[in-house]
């Protein structure tokens, strides 16, 4: 086969994860062994780099340098929210031709699958080859296909970390804590908080996830009974949870800023836990209810990646480059399971990823709507690894003197 | 000196910190090592465990068990908000009177410390020997006379590397990202969100802590001009931040609840998060805008310590045990900068620390009330020890071909 000569460009979007610089780093170092690639470029601020022409030239940079960029989390090259259209992504393939670019990798989610395959389709028609490879990243762990996407292990532990400290906190000075983590339409962040348990006391002991309806009464029963039998509950909750007619409980109580993607603003504020916290304190009397909305350091707090993730994240990049300059095919990098646990990688067309998303499977979620299920924790604890460790003290009550 | 027969008492009080738990495990070995020591106990739930007669027999646990509870944050002791009175002290006294306990250690904060003086003073005037030592813990940093106070590292580490990811996902997604940071009356904890910086644009951009007040418009005006020349801007903001009248700005926004200890509730709510973020969206007309409230995870995440916070929190512990096994003394243990870095312990008088807190001194705070100072930047760095990786990449810029 031929070699098709041309530069690589490679670009990030969307919300950064922990291990997004792994993917640009293993996708830029495996395309530098290629001679037929002539120079790596990197856009930056995503797509909207590409039309305003700001690369970066990636062949430049040291190896060390990239490395210690693979360990830091959120976007090297930056981001966007830009979400292309036909016209922007036509301005896309022309920057792409005017560079002689011939390799485009994009790392992101479902919108970034979406715009590689209409950048692809331009290319096509104007009969230029440009190979496209969409990278997968995404906290949310939403995207179609792939067994589970680099970004949401090293979420997952920072969210299991979270509460498994907010547990220690609770059982230290008890009370009602609820912890809002992000979330829109998937609930498989929300319920990484499951791996935080070790005693069959320990919390979270309410998981709430986007895919079941949150009926308010019955989320107060469920904290009533969790409180009457350990004199404390902690509650996990997705930032996207829906009331019964599928609207978000969040966003009846926000401002109502919509993003460039015509959706409501439900991180980077505290009102759903708020709004949480007046349930149970108006309702079930009880004094000591905290709310802490997990925010922006789930996907971006520096120092806590799960092994896995990286090196996964690290591995779709490689092969990217590898699918799309050694058999110069385009479409999207998945992973399939294939043990417990080991994996393989492979190439799904970019129709199939781009634009839809998935929740939660049914069998992950237990049938009251409140918790996860075995199958869940058995598909999520190989993506986390193993947490820092932690213990209660074992030792002997003693025997009261004065009040017998 | 003849020795003092009797057992060994250790509670946990107040807030959880990240490494309360070495300070515990210091005292219990140290102390099992004493053949005059006939038994360790810890009281479960602070001092109310004590009234209640609550223990658990430690010179059973074992040692494997006592490392490991060390290792894991949050009192393992569980811990109470309870203040106790006159008589709540002479209760205290009369429990370990029955028990026979002759040393007896608090971990915790002022309030703890006021504790151990007036169960101190109440022995003596009962004539009966109990050696009291207060054990110094706080992630707020505020006690007086010692240099620091163990738990504090930790949580600045958490805090920097919190705000170093939350730098790196602003950076990658411009607008104006606002955290807010536990600390009511003392802004040590915030100001550690300093370390967070490496490069000269590196955020938090602006810091602001209780020890000097806010105006709303200055805190405009610093905003706008730090947006003006990064296009972006992040901000710290202690949760006791206070107007130029001294009230708290978030208690004008809360319902009021208050502790025990007759304090509002600052902590477990995202209200201030939130008004701060009106405030810049309203006035400034920047339509990005995103709070954060660190919540509780700053003193208890899973996994965030600093190895001095560690070492020291545990030498604390065992100075008690010697301080009042060996010596027959009470006191509060303190620690003392001998050099950059290097310290020692001493014992300081149980009156000299009870009650009283110290907020930042007024080097540590820049001129215009919204950044530390050089002076802080090395009180606090070898508290922290050294944080996670990160890099920018270091690559030249490609030279346009269409828009030139």
């Amino acid at each position: 086969m031929s070699t098709l000569e041309g530069k690589v460009l490679v670009a990030q979007g969307g919300g950064p994860t922990a291990v997004i610089n792994q993917s640009l780093v293993g996708a830029v170092l495996e395309s530098r062994k290629f001679p037929q690639v002539t120079r790596v470029y990197g856009a930056l601020h995503g797509v909207r780099g590409i039309i305003d022409e700001d690369f970066l030239d990636l062949t430049e940079a040291t190896t060390h340098n990239l490395e210690a960029v693979g360990n830091t989390p959120s976007s090297a090259l930056l981001s966007t929210r830009d979400k292309p259209d036909q016209a922007y992504c036509h301005k896309i393939f022309e920057v792409c031709k005017a560079h002689n670019v011939r390799y485009f990798f994009y790392i992101g989610g479902n919108d970034s699958a979406d715009t590689c395959r209409i950048v692809n389709r331009e290319a096509d028609e104007a009969k230029y080859e440009l190979r496209v490879i969409h990278v997968p990243k995404t906290i949310d762990n939403d995207l179609l296909v792939t067994d589970h996407c680099p970004g949401y292990g090293s979420a997952a532990k920072f969210v299991a970390q979270a509460f498994a400290g907010a547990n220690l906190d609770n059982r230290a000075i008890p009370g009602v804590y609820i912890g809002v983590v992000m979330g829109r339409h998937a609930g498989f962040l929300t319920a990484a908080s499951c791996l935080a348990r070790m005693y069959p006391d320990d919390g979270p002991h309410l998981i709430y996830v986007p895919e079941r309806p949150v009926v308010k009464e019955k989320l107060l029963a469920d904290v009533k009974s969790v409180y009457d039998k350990y004199g404390r509950c902690v509650l996990a909750a997705s930032e996207g949870i829906v009331d019964p007619r599928g609207v978000a409980i969040a966003t009846q109580f926000t401002n109502g800023e919509m993003d460039s993607h015509g959706n409501v603003q439900l991180s980077g504020t505290g009102a759903l836990g708020d709004l949480l916290s007046a349930w149970v304190k108006n309702n079930l009397k009880i004094k000591r209810v905290r709310a802490d909305t997990l925010g922006y350091l789930q996907r971006s707090f520096l120092g806590c990646v799960s092994e896995v993730d990286q090196f996964e994240a690290r591995e779709v990049g490689e092969k990217a480059a590898q699918y799309a300059i050694w058999h110069r095919l385009d479409g999207s990098v998945a992973i399939r399971r294939t043990g417990d646990y080991s994996v393989e990688y492979f190439l799904t067309p970019l129709d199939t990823v781009a634009r839809e998303s998935r929740g939660m499977p049914p069998e992950y979620i237990n049938e009251a709507g409140n918790d996860v299920t075995d199958a869940f924790r058995n598909y999520i604890r190989p993506l986390v690894g193993s947490l820092p460790q932690m213990a209660r003290i074992a030792a002997p009550e003693v025997a009261r003197i004065l009040k017998k």
